[in-house]
């Protein structure tokens, strides 16, 4: 997807809700158990009842990893089910050495066709770019997340007085454009956003943390927004766990509606 | 495996060699295609020829995640084929927030019980921990990495004159010991290995590089090595890849017998 098209689907349906897909075989209804593939069956019907609300879906793959082979093709068939126009995130934290980096590329955007795959900068230029080889795809970087850890080595100041955060979106900025280059910023750190968004006024940022982090959305949008939004904010646990009955889906569905109408009323701002 | 035995397993074998299972659909020879698993059928192969000569085996998830469920399944049979006495490692580089990690940590060692992972330090301690809690299991965090863009972040110094890698070294030593906490630097830095002995004397060390990458075994030895070797060598192309005929295995076997071989003559510097 190009970033024109994720604009306007954010002005379309006055969102830019990431809904997370999160989905632990443990924390799942009962009675989907049952189902030929729990896991699927309950991303569909959270999909079902989320999607008129959401511009993007961000399943994490530790989620569908700790089921073996039978969660990757969980994965696989949620994939497929999202709708068409939806921004989609496999949410990896992947990065190895070139060679092995086109690995995962391939894993990921072509073998699964995802749009986006979160990376991780620690391993450094070659360990980026082959995911940027992939034209229509993107890249997204950890940059200053929203876990308590976060701040141990990122917040960390470089001899040049720059944070390790700004260090990493300076010189990864180069890699790529605003075109196929996102960066992670967690909901938790608004002053980090302040700072990032000087460093790349045109580049979306994903913002995970509003919700059960913590993260507040009027803050992040205060700090973040630029002229064609430029933010996704994602919610998994607040959305899909928000009720543990048969009823899950709808429930999922009113959080989703009420991030939504928090996010239209944001949208003015621009 | 417990760090004692791990050295036993060294001393026995007079070889501190770990082959890098990183297999890839498009480099095996032609004829196992028409097998029901190729890349089971040639890690299978690879194992046979080259057990006797190595303590450990590290498969790089993502040339088994490229091929989808599937290659999750190879995976499976090849850890399970992996004679019991030798250290596995999945070389995944994973790591997310805290309650994210723990899938991820279940899915390596739950689900498919290999020895350790090797995991990025870039989110943090709580990104890192969740895999120290499992008894008997091993993070391998990277630290100094072997490819040109480890230099990027790593080697950055800090206000306080420490590097990156060198920060990451101090602050984790103190998540987990020697008992269930390794690192990854890379063969082609033996100025960095020596600077991180001062800092972890006891831990062992997983080294990729030697090999396709360039690194040299006698400077990782001179440099790297501990009274408890405290080294595993990894080599991947090196060896898997050293004939493309039908004969790869026995192939792969002499390079291995040969790594080995160097290893033992290294061995007697403790």
């Amino acid at each position: 997807m190009k970033r024109l098209q994720l604009f306007e689907n954010i002005r379309e349906k006055e969102s830019f809700l990431c809904v997370g897909l999160d989905t632990d075989i443990k924390k799942i209804p009962e009675y989907l158990l049952s189902s030929e593939d729990p896991i699927f069956e309950f991303n569909k019907q959270i999909i079902d009842a989320t999607h008129r609300y959401a511009v993007a879906y961000k399943p994490n793959t530790a989620f569908y990893e700790a089921q073996g082979s039978k969660g990757w093709e969980s994965l696989q068939k949620t994939l497929e089910y999202i709708p068409e126009n939806i921004f989609t995130i496999a949410d990896a934290k992947r990065a190895d050495i070139g060679n092995t980096s086109s690995m995962y590329a391939r894993a990921f955007f072509e073998n699964m066709n995802f749009d986006s795959v979160t990376v991780a900068p620690y391993m450094g230029s070659d360990s980026v770019k082959p995911f940027l080889d992939f034209e229509n795809k993107w890249v997204i970087l950890l940059a200053a997340t929203s876990n308590p850890g976060g701040a141990d080595f990122q917040n960390l100041f470089l001899e040049n007085n720059k944070r390790l955060y700004e260090q990493v979106i300076e010189l990864s900025s180069t890699w790529g454009s605003s075109e196929n280059l996102m960066y992670v910023v967690g909901a938790t750190r608004p002053e980090a956003l302040a700072d990032i968004r000087k460093l790349v006024p045109n580049h979306f940022l994903l913002i995970p943390g509003v919700g059960a982090q913590g993260g507040d959305l009027n803050a992040v949008c205060e700090h973040g927004m630029n002229n064609q939004c430029g933010l996704l904010v994602n919610s998994s646990r607040g959305i899909i766990y928000s009720d543990s009955s048969k009823d899950f889906a709808s429930s999922a569905g009113i959080q989703a509606k009420k991030m939504q109408q928090k996010m239209a009323e944001q949208l003015q701002r621009i």
